[in-house]
């Protein structure tokens, strides 16, 4: 049986992804340190005879000893924090660039031939090629959130070059989903349960984003897995739709049955390296035949229904 | 009087910058642990009372006292090491990664407004642009090297997207010129010192590069540095020619008067992550009225003979 290890096993993605790989098959190992990812996620997958969880730190453990016996290996654990990048600056050189480098490390070790990599749209800054596209012109790091992933990225693709080792570096828009516990929809909930009738919203709401929902996204890693065979492959993964953030409002508070004073704080951004219109071009996921099934509008209503009946989740930190 | 801080001051650019820099009558602090620096190299420039060394390890030490007062940094510090990047890994990461993190924080802590950033070619992988733009298509890294050092220009693109600090990334082709002591240059007399009658080189001697001469390079600098007033400034700098490994070899062997046997090792690629062909494209630092004063066989030539009346040099490791 084939044996997977997923970092970042009790984070939003990579909780799914277990379930995801659990029911396709496959025999698990996953790592988390449980700093944002959260024990609850992996409550239905734990019972599993074919899943073993270890509580490690990648950035300070010696983490080889895991990496025995791996086909695969899923690298999803970061900071993934773009917001608050410059506020502590060393969790994405440490957590996103050298945790990258110590897992590349105990693949050589182990003689693991494969990673996917959870990167980012944020890679491509603020690109004047909209939608972007893989290799569209190299661009400029406008989020050290951005540039961390980039570097991991890079690292990754100087070990694929030199060792047997074969890659796939998703570039994500922003994911959404059950268990989506971060990001706008997230802090719109959490606000208008507090206060229903106030919503407090960074920049001027006109930012543009595309959004893909968790399902897709682990289908459409799957298939790419299976249908390019580089060395290195870099693959954007979202949809062909996007919305602004007054869009995912007008939604939020219909499912909320409430009408709140919108106050917003103005700007373009929402925050410093915040890309006021990130919108992926698909055309390389899609010409493996993989095509998303929800709409963004469905997937904020689904995360939106999920936080409402996962009152513990809204009330952590 | 303006004080300008020099990571690498004992290196072969970082030596020549200082004495540059010196010339300019701005006053230089220098650091460099001399793990490849050579103090010899700073033998003409250490009796200046306008110039300080400190001998002190930027991966190891706190450097934050060093950027007290400071105008602008000149970051060239690095492990340049591009063909063995994959024998000695944690290196590119600490020294040419975390060493540059280390830079910004303390520029950040004493408010330092510019920094200027050794940065390479390298970061272009084999890019089908040639000669190749600084917005060519989004690049795949293959060496170590590049990857590190593209890493690294993406974290001082998001400290100057987040703070108040301008830079320079300076991508450079291979420079020669006195003091060079790294490279295929280096490499062939050394070998022909030993034994001129016969040089054994990586690759099929077909690998084209091209080659900026010291003192055009620190030029460019300079001049690139007030024409341009960008937060982030991204610059080529190489000259319009290129030629190959086996160009090279006729004028070292014209000037060492020997027809050597000559043992190709074979293949496009002198190494694992060696591009075959490294052109850049200088029109931007053409539009600031520089042009190289020397051509490459110049400067492979005043490379040449520095070397030979440099025996303690070639004698070196």
């Amino acid at each position: 049986m084939k044996k997977i290890l997923v970092t970042g096993c009790a984070g939003f993605i990579g909780s799914n992804l277990v379930k995801f790989l659990l029911n396709k098959r496959y025999q698990v190992i996953g790592l988390d340190n449980l700093s944002t990812g959260k024990k609850e996620f992996l409550n239905e997958v734990l019972t599993s005879k074919f899943f073993t969880f270890h509580k490690v730190d990648l950035f300070k453990n010696d983490i080889k000893k895991y990496f025995k016996n791996i086909e695969t290996v899923f690298h999803l654990a970061a900071n993934a924090d773009v917001r608050f990048g410059l506020k502590h600056r060393n969790k994405d050189i440490q957590q996103n660039i050298i945790v990258t480098h110590n897992i590349l490390e105990a693949m050589l070790k182990h003689k693991v031939k494969k990673i996917a990599f959870s990167s980012t749209g944020s890679v491509y800054g603020e690109s004047d090629q909209i939608p972007t596209k893989e290799n569209c012109p190299f661009p400029i790091q406008t989020s050290l959130y951005g540039a961390s992933k980039l570097s991991a990225e890079s690292i990754i693709s100087a070990y694929c070059e030199g060792y047997d080792i074969k890659s796939y570096l998703f570039r994500f828009v922003s994911i959404l989903g059950e268990k989506y516990s971060h990001g706008h929809v997230y802090d719109f909930i959490k606000q208008l349960k507090r206060n229903k009738n106030e919503l407090r919203v960074l920049g001027d709401g006109n930012q543009r984003k595309s959004y893909l929902n968790i399902e897709d996204c682990l289908e459409a890693m799957h298939i790419a897995m299976k249908y390019y065979k580089d060395d290195i492959n870099i693959i954007n993964l979202g949809t062909d739709e996007h919305c602004t953030v007054k869009d995912s409002i007008k939604t939020i508070c219909k499912i909320m049955g409430t009408k709140p004073r919108i106050k917003y704080k103005g700007g373009k951004r929402g925050w410093i390296g915040d890309n006021p219109f990130i919108y992926l071009d698909t055309k390389k996921i899609r010409a493996t035949g993989w095509k998303p099934k929800f709409t963004i509008k469905d997937s904020i209503e689904i995360t939106s229904n999920y936080l409402l009946r996962s009152e513990w989740l809204l009330k952590k930190k």
